[in-house]
């Protein structure tokens, strides 16, 4: 039950007098000077009483009257309002044991262990995966694209639709079929906040309590956690240098979805070759499963072309494919989009609708603005470039400061490599992390990616996902430099 | 089982010539020339006879050994990989009864009755209810404040707080203070894609399936449908001119949460009033209901101030209130915020990043440095006035050219109005909506609104929403005009 509200704290009013009288009514009504019930004086007694206009008091009344705090009739002394609770003392918030529960998502949810987002004071030279440098973002480009879009606003700004801007899918079906080899319908594209709704969208729309997904392991923490929130059940398949080792895929019948990263496996960084691919869509067949290919940095991989999508070879609707844009532009953002096959395009679009009517629409023209005019395409090759020298700058660093049998894997592509560190064991990885840190120098453990501890038998060396994209070459060199140190620091610590 | 591509829609290659090759190669695999195991010409040999340099051979074969099409090996022939499927005639995707199922989730949200989204053909008067005018968003503003915000980039983009960036969420605290009588921590606050995200979130986070909740009867058919989506059971409690009829809240026990709209009661324009308020504080004290507070135009309230928020009042964490800059600023946007009990806040937390990860970061400061400055509050009172001469010119219309028992309700706030026409019956909204299109004038039935068909006793008559926030006062009278008509004409027929 609550009290009235203390007069100080009272909304604006429509002049400095109403409010003070506005407050001084209710400020008696919450101390009982006014209690339930009472008359209160005639606007014409009150305004002459206080020396303001009767207009005053009037509008002041009307206001507490339309608020339910007094009854007013014509010709009658108005009252304050019969039904108000009594006055109780003022107490803070109760956060009782009486509390409303949570539903079984919501419980889920709160126990979640999910990756800890960067600190406030941040390193000095930090190797967050996912983080890309601000001066690769092509700002003035952007900021054109996006004034252009404000100045087309047509008449009336309403909902636009769940499927995005008619004129970024166009701009994004040319782009996939000249980039990733997707041959798809602009009808079956639906835009979203980034690839982490793509997959929550898969998760909701796809997933039942009790069912269960394929999932690589190693893979992506925060797709898995978007499974696992439906309370489906995780199938965790092992990864090699290919990719998903489809030879070891479950025979299990209640599976309904693998998830994968066929261009670039995270965190190991292999691609998963054909007779793999075919596999997949082999088994994903016969156990009516769907595949959902996370395409998630197939912008840069060096030397050799972009390999095209999974979804190309899929003959039979089965393949979701998830692009984003966090890498090329900026994870702040939040635009990525879906392909879907045609049967599901109906469904994800009204999901879409619901969970929050769609992308925003000025920074989904000024996207398609620039594919449409090649500065998207002109943007890419750059920050490939960028990227490969970084690369180049980190993984000649690491052959020269790290002991030789510092295993680097996963470089042919993406954004981050996967350092493995044989001489220490993966159990010494929150040392090494912490020690890098005390030097101002930011690493991340790739155990947390497993689904599983490993068998007693074969014990995981330490092993560091080291994202490259948002450091110049100079602290690339440095920041390897001071890893080395630290980890022989720790390797003569364990001797 | 996937075929091969057929090379016409080959990936672009390095070089001209190099996707030429490519192309061939893959050509062959697919049509059998080249057979699963068979032996690849070497690359001597075919540059020779395709008159290239050995150089460009060598980067298809690398390409297509990555890709898993053939083997290689130093110093052997290269060899078409031995899994490759056969060959099969192309075929178009199938969409069988063998594919995959949805969830629950994905099936009740396939068959939902959302509202129809706008024609393409828009009409030439829309009292479309949740459009704004275009010449009211302030542009100039917005596009310095996004620039400002482009150039304030920090060094390095990485995904930011789920719960919204810092300087928004304290210049809402200080708004919501100054504009709500809403005394909050920033802590409380979640930034969210619009008030859609933020009501599917509470359904996700709060109900499970077989739980009960409490909805306006009319109300709001969006947030109806995501409470829905749960597989929660609705308990549809009446509305009259002053919000939700408390008295017959159900005094059921599997109740988790109640839908309201205390401001404003959309669609029917109720203010609740106080005892209203305390009264389902209590109830939900008694049944251990949270209550969401949607408050989606309480920035226009013409005439009075606005109410103070209904979280104002609670003292025990129950209520969830929900604020949006769809009507303030523009729907396109998709920017809204939760205000939430302390306790919620972490799971609130975790279940927007799980969803999305953040709403988009220069959007938030674009929005967060025009609350600061006082531009986004001069803004609202130049908006407010725009419409209460668009709200004038309305009920002036139809006071002059409807018949008098037209009623129009709702008229104290808000963006829109109900009008009820008593000499027409519920059932004649699909005609009246359909002849005043025909002849330009959009309008909008008020029956899909309510829960369930009226009792027979108690035939309801005609309603319409209308939304004025997109016209001009022209537009206005001219719409009213034409949909006087086209009822007269309907009410002709009718006898």
């Amino acid at each position: 039950m609550g009290q009235l509200r203390t007069p100080s704290a009272g909304p604006p009013a429509a002049s400095r007098a109403g409010r003070r009288i506005y407050d001084l009514l209710r400020g008696q009504m919450a101390d009982g000077t006014l209690p339930s019930g009472a008359r209160l004086p005639s606007t014409r007694a009150l305004a002459a009483d206080l020396g303001v206009s009767r207009t005053t008091v009037t509008a002041v009344y009307e206001q507490l009257a339309a608020e339910g705090f007094i009854a007013t009739s014509a010709g009658r002394a108005a009252r304050v309002a019969t039904q108000l609770a009594p006055r109780e003392a003022p107490r803070p918030i109760r956060r009782a044991r009486m509390a409303p529960p949570l539903s079984t998502f919501g419980r889920r949810v709160e126990k979640m262990v999910m990756s800890a987002l960067p600190a406030a004071e941040p390193c000095r030279i930090d190797f967050l995966y996912g983080a890309v440098a601000s001066r690769d973002f092509p700002a003035l480009v952007w900021r054109r694209a996006y004034q252009a879009a404000l100045l087309r606003h047509q008449q009336s700004l309403y909902y636009a639709p769940p499927e995005g801007d008619a004129s970024l899918r166009r701009a994004l079906q040319g782009y996939l079929a000249r980039a990733r080899g997707l041959g798809c319908d602009a009808e079956q594209i639906v835009v979203v906040h980034g690839s982490q709704q793509a997959i929550d969208l898969c998760a909701r729309v796809l997933l039942d309590p009790g069912d269960a997904f394929v999932f690589e392991d190693p893979g992506y923490l925060m797709a898995r956690r978007c499974f696992e929130a439906t309370g489906a059940r995780l199938l965790a398949v092992p990864v090699d240098g290919q990719g998903l080792d489809t030879a070891r895929l479950p025979q299990v019948d209640s599976v309904r979805l693998a998830f994968v990263t066929p261009s670039h496996q995270f965190p190991l960084g292999g691609m998963l070759p054909m007779g793999r691919r075919q596999a997949l869509l082999h088994w994903a067949s016969q156990h009516r499963a769907w595949v959902i290919e996370d395409d998630y940095d197939g912008e840069f991989r060096y030397g050799q072309r972009p390999i095209d999508a999974l979804q190309s070879i899929d003959s039979e609707g089965r393949v979701i494919y998830v692009g984003t844009f966090s890498k090329a532009l900026s994870p702040q953002l939040r635009l990525g989009y879906l392909v879907l096959p045609p049967e599901l395009v109906p469904v994800f679009r009204q999901a879409k609708r619901l969970t929050d009517r769609h992308a925003p629409v000025l920074e989904q023209r000024a996207l398609a603005s620039l594919i449409d005019s090649g500065a998207y395409e002109r943007h890419v090759r750059r920050a490939r470039r960028e990227n490969e020298r970084r690369r180049t700058a980190l993984l000649d660093a690491i052959a020269r400061y790290l002991p030789a049998d510092a295993r680097v894997v996963g470089t042919a592509a993406g954004l981050h490599v996967v350092l493995w560190l044989p001489f220490l064991k993966q159990q010494d990885e929150p040392a090494l992390v912490a020690a890098a840190r005390a030097r101002g120098v930011g690493v991340y453990p790739v155990s947390p990616l497993f689904a599983g501890a490993p068998p007693r038998t074969r014990a995981r060396p330490a092993g560091l996902i080291l994202g490259y994209a948002s450091l110049t070459v100079d602290q690339i060199r440095q920041g390897v430099r001071t890893l080395a140190a630290v980890t022989a620091g720790l390797q003569a610590a364990a001797r």
